[in-house]
Parts: C-alpha cells; structure tokens; sequence
C-alpha cells in the first residue's frame, strides 16, 4: 500500500546483498521511519520491541532473521542458536513457531553453502504467500462493499466499522479486515472507515488510522465507546474485523471489545464479517468462549499511553489512578451466531462448522 | 465519602464568612487539592473551566455562586448579572439552569437585606437535597446489591460494572449509580466494583477510580473493551450506570459506550439498572433513540489525553493519527427493552411507562 504516494511493504530487501528493511511501527504514527536489519539478532530485537506486530509480519520477519543468520554464517550451530533466539522474542505468537519450523526443514535439506540463498528463497515466498492470501481475502471482501454500494446512491460512501489493525501494517501488504476496503478504494468505489480506537494499546488511532490516511483512505477515528450509537443511527453498512485465531464452529477470537460491536450490529441489523487467513482457523476447537485462552496482557497497557507532547517528543503518561487494581485481558471471543460471514482467501463462508467445511472439505476428518 | 479516612463533599463553607470550598476535579487523580470560591465569578470560572463537573454539582455550585454574589452585593442588578453570568458557562446543563431559576426566584421575593442569608439558606436547601436524594437511591439500589450477595458464598464480593463517573464526584456525596455501592460498603455487604476507563474523557479511570479508591472500596479499572468479556465468563453480577435524561418510557441517555454494556448484559443474563434522581425523567419524551439530542463533542477529547509525566508533571498529549478526522458524540441511548430496572429516589421502578408512572403516579397526565 502507499505511504505519501509511495508504494511500501512492511517488509522488504534494502540492498542487493539482503540487508532488511521494515517500518519501524513503535513510530507510528508520529514518525515513519525505517530500520534496516543486517543480523538475526537484529530481526529478534524488532520482534520483542514491537517494531513489528501483527501475527503474519511477525512469521516473515522471523524468516528474514534466519537468512540474516545464514548471511552471517550458514552453518547448523548458527542455524539452531538463530531459531533458538527468534522463537523466544514472542513467546505466544503461533505463526512466528510455524514460520520458523518451515524455514529450519527447508534449510536443513540443503547444505551450509546453499543455505543462503535458500532461506532468501524461502523467505521470499513465505512473504509473497502471505500478500496473495490478503489480496485474495480483499478480493472475496470487494464483493461485500459493491453489493453494499449498490444499494446506496451514487457517490455515497460505504460505511465501514473495524476495531484494532488488520491492515497492510500487520502483514506484509493489503492487511486481512483492511484488505476489502482497499480493493474497493482501488476499484473506485467510495469506502469511508469508523475505526475504533482500541484502547488499551490504541491500534486503531495509531496504525489502522495512520495507514488508511498515508493510502487515502476516507476514515474517522471514534472511541471504542462510539460503534453503538453509531449503528443505532444507521450510520455503519458493515462492520469488518480480523481474527487471531476461529474455532471450526466461527467463533471468532480478536482484540478485546470485538464482541460488544458485534453485539450492537446484530441488535441493528449491521452484517458483522472476520477476515483472516485460514492460518488462523483452529481446526480442533468447537467451543471459542469456553477453550479459546485468553491472554492477561501488562497493566502497564492500560495506565500508561505513549503520545506526542507539545514539543514534538513521544511521552509514556500515566492515565489511571494510583493505585488502583487494573486487569487488561487482550482478546475475547464473538461467538459464531453474531458473525455474518468469515472471509478467507477461499472465498466467503458462514460462520458454522457446516460454512467452514463447505470452503474446506478436506478438513472434514479433522472437525469434532 | 472519605478521602483518606476523612469525611468530605464536593462542595462546602470554608468559613462563617460564607466561603465555598470545592475539589479541583481538574486534577484528579493525580493530585488532591480544595479551590476556594470567593465570588460569583469564581464560582463562574470553576464551573466553565470543570474544576467542578456533573450535572447535580454544578447545579449546587451555580446556586453558591449566586450566594457569593448577594455577599458581594445584595442589589437587582448584581442578582442580574451574575444569574447570566453562571448560566452562560454550560450552555447545555438543564440543572445549572434549573437551580438557577431556583435561586433567583427566591430571592427576587426578599428585599436586598435579606438576600445574603436567603441566598446561603436556599443553596444549602439545594445541597441537602441532592445528598437527600442520593442517600435514598442507594438505599434502594442497596436492597438490589444485598439480594445478589445472598446467592454467592459469605464473603464473596458481588461484582457491579459501572461506566463514566456517577459517584459522590459528580454530586454533593454519595453520587447515583455509584450510591447504592456505597452503602453496601457501608452496610459490610462486600462488594467490588469494575471501572471503565471511559474514553474519551477517562472519567472512569480518573474519578471513579479515585473515589472508590480514596473512600476504601475495592476496584479493578479496565479499558472501555472489556466488559463484554467479563460478563462472558461469569464475572459480572450486576451493571450500575447513572443517566443523563431518560425518558418517560424508560429509555436511558448516558455516557457514550453505556449502551454496548447494555447489550452484553443482555446476552448474559446480567441485571442492568439506571440509578438518577427524578429530576432527570423527562416526562414529555418517549422515543430515547429518536429523540434526545447528543452533543458533539470536542475531537479534542479524543485526539488528546491529560497524564502525569515521570517528572510528576501533567501534560496533554496526542493519541491519534495526525490528519484524521475524529468524531466524538458524548451519549448514547439505551432502549428500555435492555434495561432491567430504573432506581431514583422513589424506588425502583420497572424500565417502562407504565412502571415509572407506577412510581410518579401524578405524571399521569404529562406522559404521550
């Protein structure tokens, strides 16, 4: 996607000798700025500090830290210390293991001279699998927002609400929720976005509203409080979220306070879509309330936000008072009945063991 | 309440003379500190720049600042002005001007002699009034609190939710929803309290916290996103919000956000209760959703948040994109359909005409 006109991904080559470079989104969106990686070590440190999230930039970043590794010396001690320090860097991030399995089975088939240029490889295409699987989930998208556009007049935008980032900024290119807003803003159908905060970490006032500005497209950020109100008015025709993980029932799981709007859009008749890549779907779940576990994430998130003083400078303050008691769980579950549609890169299925299967007929054996 | 074991209200003499003594809410929670008024325009300032907030508050506020007035001058023209003077600096407050009208039309019917101690009596009625009405709102909402504690084992808290501040902080003492937690508290029933934060303004996490805190009642703060999760998993028994108008036919205007919590209590099974003082039924509306206006507040409110730096400092600093539109609509309606029950000072009423007129039999006549 573009930043100020510029086509970007979160994650690409700097130079021809595979020097990384991604965007440094502890920044964001107050500085953009890029950080370039010449050791695994360094893939590791952007990883733990967070310069990059999102489960599927966190997967190819981790893939690029093993061909840094490569880079600096192919062989196996090098390639298990390699695995061994980005494994660690996000203890609980699934897709980063998966990742990292994927590229350790690759590289041990070949021998230490050949490593570097196939953990490139690999890395490469690991990338590229992830952009097709957003353009394809956009593409499956676009045709929620045309049809929504159909029935408005002319000219006047589709209403769009997403909580959290599942943009372009949390994968290498397109985003999952975010991708069908973008094939409908290239297809020149007009979109405006309500993104919500999403508070404690506010993903959404600082990445999602950030990347739909530097792209062009047409936002408005409201507090996580607003969504309701909003569909009480008739002011939202789809609300589009992403997902860490879908039981094989559709029971979503996604950044806390995802249920209470799908609550609202049913109470008002809003269709609610997840979008996600069929990574995501845990095949050996029925239950998302009950088996899902949810994260208790640091207080920290909830007393302190970072934001721009005055002068220019970024500033952790605290916003809560001292001493009281905080909890901060950092998902919840919106069970199947209040998801509309789940969009992969298959295409559109309803929210049940029985949708799934329908997009996903060789699952069958694995589904309780 | 007590701050630090000592006993206060928001607003009392600092001396024979006829001082008024108020807590600058402005910098809560983080520092506690009295602001003495001693003019009408001083009265005027705190209650423009929300150095005292909350509808019964200002009321009472405005009506000492007419006080302090008479003390200056007990002539028309000061009466006059400083009528126009306090009731400019919340164009939308119905209270402020309420008390106003109150206030004047006492002591229009004394000559000007009289007025000082006329002035200092009617305001006194005023605030012993609200503290009246709030004592009685929890001791009804109490009744609600010591059901739900008979069903846990002894000394298992019950958990009330409750969103924005409706504590003794926006009153003279005691507060609306947050009254019959008080007096549960008071009466050794235990009982603990989930906070929203509440953005955009983080009364929640600023005054509730702080009150709850400051007066010894256990709290845990949580973002906005949360409570739907909470409620998921069991860990709500009870949601108890104030309310800013509510019409005849049991709708409940609140805080933004109030009616996203009303939704997942519903799905739940969670009781969900109005506590407000008569004053805010407004008996000519029927349709909350269609009829009451929300105000649209500054984006400032949301691009912006007030926190305590390292140094100690305070200091407002930027939280969302820059060049993003923002919107901010401060309320929303909750359908009487999701609320369980209305408590006022009556008692409590079912969420509906014909059980508010069960309670305020002589609106009959006023109520569509």
């Amino acid at each position: 996607m573009r930043i100020n006109g510029r086509a970007y991904r979160t994650i690409f080559l700097a130079d021809e000798a595979g020097t990384v470079a991604v965007i440094d989104q502890t920044r964001l969106p107050f500085e953009f700025e890029l950080r370039h990686l010449h050791r695994a070590t360094d893939a590791a440190v952007a990883i733990r500090d967070m310069v990059v999230r999102g489960a599927p930039l966190i997967g190819v970043t981790a893939a690029y830290g093993l061909a840094l590794a490569m880079r600096e010396n192919p062989g196996d001690a090098m390639l298990r210390h390699a695995v061994k320090e980005l494994a660690a860097t996000r203890p609980t991030a699934v897709n980063l293991r998966w990742a990292l399995a994927r590229m350790e089975s690759a590289l041990r088939k070949v021998p230490p001279p050949q490593r570097f240029a196939r953990a490139y490889q690999e890395a490469a295409a690991l990338a590229e699998e992830d952009v097709a699987a957003c353009e394809a989930i956009g593409r499956h998208g676009l045709h929620l927002i045309a049809a929504l556009a159909k029935r408005k007049h002319e000219g006047v935008p589709v209403q769009v609400l997403t909580h959290c980032n599942a943009g372009w900024l949390a994968c290498v290119d397109w985003g999952t929720a975010l991708a069908p807003v973008y094939a409908a803003h290239e297809a020149g159908i007009p979109v405006h976005v309500w993104v919500d905060e999403t508070r404690p970490r506010s993903q959404g006032s600082f990445l999602t509203a950030f990347e739909l500005g530097a792209h062009g497209v047409p936002h408005t950020v409201i507090a996580d409080n607003t969504g309701g109100h909003l569909m009480q008015h008739g002011r939202v025709d789809l609300c589009l979220v992403g997902s860490d993980r879908t039981t094989a029932t559709g029971d979503v799981a996604n950044k806390i306070g995802t249920y209470l709007k799908a609550l609202a859009a049913r109470d008002n008749g809003v269709p609610f879509y997840a979008a996600l890549p069929t990574s995501t779907i845990d095949w050996s779940m029925s239950d998302g309330v009950g088996e899902i576990p949810i994260e208790e994430r640091s207080v920290r998130e909830v007393t302190y936000v970072r934001g721009r003083l005055g002068s220019g400078a970024l500033a952790d303050v605290e916003i809560v008072a001292p001493g009281s008691a905080v909890a901060n769980p950092g998902f919840d579950v919106t069970p199947a009945r209040l998801v509309t549609g789940i969009v992969t890169e298959r295409g559109v299925a309803e929210a049940s063991r029985e949708g799934l299967l329908r997009l996903y007929p060789e699952r069958k054996e694995d589904v309780r």
